[in-house]
């Protein structure tokens, strides 16, 4: 009979196990992926497309074409039915829930991120998970440099060229690496910017960068970032940052319009969702790969928690969530599927690293091959090459080799290709005394307390009189827009750290528009200032 | 004493603009542009982009690389103040807004769209007007093809491969034939897509497409397209559209998920706000491309109504809004402002058509050079020549010609970049008789209805009772995701045509967490169903 082997994920480990288990199984087995994108992200390259030396559409390949032989289903995962054996989903613009069967489910779904310990990083911090992350922090970047070379606030100015990225790791010292390379290459570009207003920094709470590297090579890594004018802020944790500013855990309070957290991975709610064995927020499997207690369902990646040895209990015990890992995971993980559907004994997973690599920006890197280490240009080539061969398909490669050449002989192209814009309703976080709007500001938003408080100054243009109001949980502001107004008339500030809920102005009339108690709520406001009611209320009653 | 001259907009007309300003009036002037964005837009490239034969990086360039020694400023025009000779603009985040005073301002802001007469076509319809229109086209065309290969229901494959694009002049034209090669060039990885299935429309309002092109070669386009399998339906417009249908002024309805508006060519509300004398929808000029009554204000471009001859009024008496013109224009306006600055007469704008040029998709397309015509193949490689000689810069004509190159070698990628997701908050139009949803659907959103009515239909599961309620304007339904109901326990349909506004489940409970009339207005709701109210009430109260 033949098998149906489902596989939830197409990154590393969910790609090349779907490959390892076609080439493995043959034509004896149904095997379908199921991923959310219809591609496939080569992770390490992300940095890359966030300072824009490669193009988005160049650190992805499209699953169909590396998935021969393989049924790709794009498609958001809900849930797993584990005793009917289903995977539910949701494909498309679909509402109906689609179910899926397996014989053998391989989960290969990733990790999230979790930034709930710091007020404000959810809301306010940039990302570098997903290529959508990627091309976002570049649009970001060049916007802070085009609205630097304009604004007449030195104040403003200085924030939007200060540039934090969070967290010492890979992915960190990468991005930080390259985002100075890009801005560095962009100034002469921006006449009315000096070098020397931009500020880049690291900051990583261990008492050094590059953790899982040796010493030798961390340092050399700090001092290259060092020389290139990035500062590490080393020993220190973030606390809590708004749009404008960033908190340290000194205390330290740094205006900057950036903030790149590399930081924070947890487990995604999905994977929560299923009720599996969990441990260090990743899936608890078996040497096998199998999930404890369930023969059919396999987990590898950075969602599963893979001993390396027997009674593994110490971090590296474990297999580390690495792209290396999961591809040596996938060959495993296919060799014991085959075995456990001939009811044969699985084998343990068991693989020692070959080493570490990580481009620092600048044509320079860092890494440690079988033991022997590099540094400067000789580590970069080897960074490049190893991630050129390891790009699925030579389409890619091609493509990608390409755009490396382009990007080494001219100007790196300044276009800042629009991301998604602020989603109309969203929550923000003011630190006390951090202005919210100033009379004479666009109106753009209408305002609600969630927590904290405002303080609201009106200062009268005849009598010159100024009065204030405090405003605190479930009041608002902001609600002139109703009127008309598309300027402020007056200056709001926070009182104490507070979170806000804030509505665009589009938003806010559509539900003045459509929503009956909303509108009730206005009508006396709009009766005191004399202002006819626009909407279908008026419809009904007329 | 320095004269500063303002440009607005970066397209074809402002671009060429400045660099022309920039050549005739040398360091005697200061030259500004204010764009919204930081890049100039070939718009003729724009169909390759939503086909995916160029990525979006190409078809544009930074202005700042091709604007040497004029400064740029990226921020959105609000208005302008004719009498203090300033432009009042918003940059960057900033919501102050900021002044920008003028001796001579250029307008060249291209033109908008207007829809409002055909109703749903506003919200459901895609544009191809800026690069973010191209790439949502091309992320939406794969989206299509990716859900019909694994809907299990046939009216939704049918939808989602039924093409449609709106108006047969060149944007209507080139867009559905690179759609269509785009189309045909990813079905290989597709196996569940028979080409039978696949059904793509042109509708053209007049009795031919090209319009603005001689008979011969409009008949060689039409035949092409025909040949390509690409329904010509003539003679025919537009009515209404919702998400899943299009109807016809012939009353014929068509299910299909895409539409592509490439009419209903409107003054943008900024143009109209400024109050100078507009015809045809265009701000009306002298010959010398000056203003009617404001010598120091120009215009040219797709913006302004440019008369050819003296005493010019029927259609072609004045300027075709095209690129060979807004180049020409820019010419003849920098050499008059140039006299207007030293006093001396302006000469009047004339120009002759060199001809037209358009693509068909599949390496071939029509041209009329002087008089000459050619087509298929010859006709084809003029246009990319063409175009790749106007591209501003080398830079972007190697990129672009490398790229160009990579896609007649390889297979076209299919990776789908997500554009910007649906608004959390918007307007749907449904038919009488269209599903809105249905019990077991996932509750994605909070449904309010503006004009129409819907019938709200219960099943239930103990008795198999049904019991049906009508909710009109005012009323609304969805809203169990506050009792964190995760799958619809109803059925609705459109008792008549409807509009409704509907909210994301995200959006909905941010407002019923922050704001107190809405929380006030379900909790009756909330208190019958026995649920404890979430939200910050508590805490005050707590």
């Amino acid at each position: 009979m033949t098998q149906r082997i489902v596989v939830l994920g197409g990154g590393f480990g969910g790609m090349y196990a779907a490959r390892a288990l076609r080439r493995t199984l043959g034509r004896k087995a149904e095997i379908e992926v199921i991923n959310a994108e219809n591609y496939f992200v080569f992770q390490p390259l992300l940095p890359e497309v966030g300072a824009g030396s490669i193009t988005p559409a160049h650190a992805v390949t499209p699953l169909r074409f590396i998935l021969k032989g393989i049924s790709v289903r794009k498609a958001v995962v809900d849930s797993v039915d584990f005793d009917r054996k289903v995977v539910i989903v949701f494909q498309g613009i679909q509402r109906r829930p689609t179910e899926v069967p397996y014989d053998h489910l391989v989960i290969a779904l990733g990790q999230g991120t979790d930034f709930s310990r710091m007020p404000g990083l959810e809301e306010h911090a940039l990302k570098m998970k997903t290529l959508e992350d990627a091309r976002r922090l570049r649009a970001h970047v060049i916007e802070q440099l085009e609205h630097a070379q304009v604004t007449a606030l030195p104040d403003t100015k200085r924030g939007a060229l200060t540039f934090t990225v969070v967290g010492g790791g890979f992915s960190g010292v990468e991005t930080v690496g390259e985002m100075k390379e890009m801005i560095d290459r962009s100034l002469p570009f921006y006449p009315k910017i000096k070098p020397s207003e931009v500020r880049v920094l690291l900051i990583e709470f261990a008492p050094r960068i590059l953790g899982e590297m040796p010493d030798e090579l961390a340092d050399y890594a700090s001092e290259h970032l060092q020389k290139h004018d990035i500062e590490l802020m080393l020993k220190t944790g973030v606390k809590s940052c708004t749009h404008r500013q960033l908190v340290t855990t000194d205390g330290e309070v740094i205006n900057t319009r950036t903030v790149v957290a590399t930081i924070g991975n947890a487990p995604l709610p999905v994977v929560t969702r299923m009720g599996l064995p969990m441990d260090k927020g990743r899936i608890v499997v078996e040497r096998s790969l199998q999930v404890q207690g369930r023969p059919d369902v396999w987990a590898l990646g950075d969602c599963a928690l893979i001993p390396l040895k027997e009674g593994a209990s110490a971090r590296n015990d474990f297999a580390p969530p690495t792209a290396q890992f999961a591809v040596r995971e996938a060959k495993r993980l296919a060799k014991n599927v085959a075995a456990a559907i001939k009811g044969k004994p699985t084998q343990p997973f068991a693989y020692e690293s070959r080493g570490a690599l990580a481009s620092l920006g600048a044509k320079r890197g860092v890494a440690d091959v079988m033991g022997r280490h590099f540094t400067g240009f000789p580590a970069w080539f080897i960074w490049r090459s190893y991630y050129l061969a390891l790009l699925p398909g030579w389409g890619t490669r091609i493509n990608v080799m390409v755009n490396w050449t382009l990007d080494l002989l001219g100007a790196r192209s300044l276009v800042q290709l629009r991301s998604h814009p602020k989603p109309p309703m969203r929550y923000i976080y003011y630190r006390a005394g951090d202005r919210i709007y100033e009379a004479g500001d666009r109106s753009d938003g209408f305002y609600t307390v969630i927590s904290g408080a405002v303080e609201m100054e009106r200062t009268d243009p005849e009598t010159g009189a100024r009065t204030t109001r405090t405003i605190g949980p479930g009041g608002h502001f902001g609600e002139r827009m109703i009127l008309g107004a598309t300027r402020r008339h007056t200056t709001v500030h926070a009182a104490e750290d507070t979170k806000v809920l804030v509505m665009n102005r589009e938003e806010f009339l559509m539900l003045f528009e459509g929503l009956d108690p909303f509108r009730d709520y206005f009508r006396p406001y709009m009766e005191k200032h004399g202002v006819k009611l626009p909407g279908h209320a008026d419809r009904t009653e007329g």
